[in-house]
């Protein structure tokens, strides 16, 4: 997610003893060493960018580059991590500073569009590209900053008219907290869910860092909605129990005053908590915890956490109107997916009975009452039905203008307030209907997915994971997006598809679904 | 200077005493702090850039900074050295990375222009503008390489939408081998001189750092001329004779194959000789060691250096021709002046003699025998008087089409071959006649008020040094320029004046001068 908003009444607290703990569960990064396989060149074609193979990436070693030439190198794959080269120079010793634009893309267009014409929502500052002057010749360039990658370009601004430079060396030292190769093999044979897996598994590990990233790129921060998911794959893949128990200290450690969390955390030197607060992503940190416990059943983790969570479903009960319905808002209070015309209340509050169930079972663990949560589900998921339930269409319907909408079914059934078989008829109804308001973000998708499979309908499941996640890949994922649409693949909810991210964990949830249903 | 050229025969030869010599001498770098004293606004006015002061520079401290804003510091003199910053974020935590471009002038207008414009001769690498992210806020920033400015702008080119910065601290680690509080204080009282000396000490200060530069912004090397003159300035002012030392055994210790000098040295960690060589430049080296001898009588170096200056007579001397005078080239085989119209023949027979006589003078201080380079001297004086002087006009002529240049009347007036009384009235002749291939560079003007003070015409002297000094002074130097003609301001050989050198040392002798002849 790009966006922040303020919350006026944030006053950041912190629990050094959290944080300790964050820091004593810090993942150990993994360096492995990757090389540029081919030189391209990327080609506006029409309106689009197209990457034309020259040659292996070793040749353009010979080439000896002046003012204005520029080499495009293809790594094969994405990659996270820190790039260095070597140049030397040419006929003369280097007698002026030796000059270069650097850029670095995970798809071939963010190489071929100029910076200069970037005029999307979100900050330019997260274009990668540099400029460096490299005073003494021969050199070896480390450049300081991470990149997340498929594409680098270095383009020569200028030698000076007595030399000319050669590119040699260039290497990335790529980095991440999972170890791919502890990951098992599937043994299903299907030929497309085992490439979605492995590209799954791929995002997943480019965005596990010091922290779970939402994605490497940008915003490279420690969300608790993406995080959910990520943990969730996670379980099935890299079991790096570690990083999720860091990363739910550092959540719990840094709230936003009356224990109130951060939907976020700026996981720098000094992590910050960021000024958002979502009412969905509070209480998704009860399902983080739940399921770090069902997926490791440490209880002092359960144990330290417990009152984190306890808070999060009194400052959301808090928000039940007389009718023990979740009040409406206007503003950003509730994120549920990416889409401004969806309205949130319908899906707030099954996300309140779905969280709510976890904590009951999280209580029971913990030995502590929980009759009070208990009743508020039976009284929300009676209201849900009185109120928010419309017999006439079929369907749960959201906030005054009683919206029909994909996420308010979707989070209905996972509340789990009707039978199965309802939520099968439910589910079916919707993938026929269509509601106008459907699903904008992979994050979305997934719990569309977990829908289905909860709802016993395996094959729509498959059938959808291969519609979605089966399209990227024909798109030549490397990783799987941030944002995708099939049926309009340059959409960006920012203005600009440079800014988007093409390797984003919300997005490589399959790995969970085909380990956990389908390759058994 | 700013252009090599390449020698076909070129083959470094590395004498390892001499650069172990040159390592033991290395100078001690005295770093200062530098702050800001004022916030400007850089504005166009007609055709040329001009200074609005706008406040003290702390008061910028309180600026909210978001896209687009700038602030451009003043920081009331010319340093050399290293900048750094903090930066912090208001508002919100930095959600995105920082983008900023930062700038450094030693003039206004290299703040004002844009390097995407620059057009030169040169490499728009010496252009002093970098582009940095900065992931993490709050940011103490250090840019690592060093710069020569007065003037430094930061643009922000991004934050965020949901986040401003402020920029507080800025500071200049400024860098010198030089102490300027070591100069004695001028007795004289003349104002003018008293503020040429000043510029002028601090001109030399400016480029005394590892090596001698020639200029601490462009070119950064250590060339034979130019250390000459910046030597002459050093014994009456810092008297780092280390320095000196330290240049001379560089320049030694670096040839081009068979002895031959270049012209500069890269002096970079490994230093690299040029594959430029100069007939004056190899000469004058004879200068260097002679000035050295005389104001240190250190004979150890002088014993170490006599084979090398030996060497440069005898491959000087294989350019006579039939009836000794050095034959003519077309190409750029001796510097003079940066002067494409002048022919150097004649400077160049002078120039012989002129470095001949030093040679002698420390071949007796050697016990060494120099009676064949005297009849040298004697047979090329000769020579000169028969085939170079134009009775008619009175004046050394050069080259086939017997030009007439400043610089051929200057440097046989420096190579003492005609009487003190002749050589005064061949000076008030050619100031009167004002030949037309005039002089280009402060380096041959130097050499101009050297021959008036030999001439005997101190006041002449005196005046050429207000005419052209004073006018750099009235242009508002900080120190003095590499290229400087009072009667067009903006000149520049390189095409553009963003790229000449405003601290030159070449043009830093006035102190010599007035301290040498002046000041008693």
């Amino acid at each position: 997610m790009g966006f922040t908003n303020s919350v006026p009444g944030f006053k950041a607290e912190i629990n050094n003893d959290f944080l300790k703990k964050a820091e004593k569960y810090r993942a150990g990064i993994i360096k492995r060493d990757a090389y540029p396989l081919d030189e391209v060149e990327i080609i506006k074609n029409n309106n689009d960018w197209t990457v034309k193979p020259i040659g292996p990436a070793k040749a353009a070693e010979q080439y000896r580059m002046q003012k204005d030439s520029k080499v495009c190198f293809d790594f094969g794959n994405h990659y996270v991590g820190y790039a260095d080269f070597n140049v030397n120079y040419i006929n003369s010793p280097s007698d002026a500073p030796l000059h270069l634009k650097i850029k670095f893309g995970e798809k071939p267009f963010e190489i071929g569009e100029n910076r200069e014409d970037y005029d999307g929502l979100l900050s330019s500052g997260w274009i990668q590209e540099e400029y460096i002057h490299v005073d003494d010749l021969p050199a070896h360039i480390e450049l300081p900053r991470r990149y997340a990658f498929r594409y680098m370009q270095i383009v020569v601004l200028d030698t000076s008219p007595c030399y000319s430079i050669n590119i040699t060396d260039v290497h990335c030292t790529s980095v991440s907290s999972a170890d791919i190769s502890t990951v098992a093999e599937l043994s299903l044979t299907d030929k497309e869910l085992i490439d979605i897996d492995r590209v799954s598994v791929r995002t997943m590990a480019e965005c596990m860092q010091d922290v779970f990233e939402d994605g490497p790129k940008r915003d490279r921060r420690l969300w608790i909605g993406d995080l959910r998911l990520q943990s969730l794959v996670n379980y099935e893949t890299f079991k790096n129990y570690a990083l999720v128990k860091r990363c739910l200290y550092l959540i719990a450690g840094l709230t936003q005053g009356d224990g109130r969390l951060a939907a976020c955390i700026f996981s720098k030197a000094d992590p910050i908590a960021s000024k958002v607060n979502l009412f969905d992503y509070s209480l998704l940190f009860i399902s983080c915890v739940y399921d770090y416990y069902v997926n490791t059943k440490d209880t002092d983790t359960i144990k330290d956490l417990f009152p984190t969570i306890k808070r999060q479903i009194e400052i959301a009960s808090q928000r039940f109107d007389e009718n023990y319905i979740i009040r409406d808002s206007s503003d950003w209070w509730c994120f549920v997916d990416w889409n401004d015309d969806l309205n949130k209340q319908a899906s707030a509050q099954a996300i309140f009975i779905y969280t709510a169930k976890q904590y009951v079972e999280l209580s029971k663990v913990m030995g502590e009452d929980s009759s009070e949560t208990v009743r508020m589900i039976e009284n929300a998921a009676d209201a849900s039905m009185k109120y928010l339930w419309d017999n006439e269409s079929g369907f749960f319907v959201s906030g005054n203008d009683r919206q029909i909408s994909w996420a308010s079914q979707i989070w209905f059934v996972l509340s789990g307030i009707l039978p199965v078989e309802e939520n099968a008829r439910l589910m079916l109804r919707m993938i026929e209907t269509n509601p106008a308001v459907g699903i904008v973000t992979p994050y979305t998708y997934h719990y569309f997915i977990q829908a289905l499979f909860d709802s016993g309908l395996k094959k729509e499941a498959v059938k959808h994971i291969k519609y979605y996640w089966g399209a990227m890949l024909a798109d030549g994922a490397d990783c799987f997006y941030e944002v995708f649409n099939p049926e309009n693949k340059d959409f960006s909810p920012y203005g600009s598809r440079v800014i988007n991210s093409y390797c984003h964990s919300w997005s490589g949830t399959p790995s969970y679904f085909i380990r956990r249903y389908l390759d058994k």
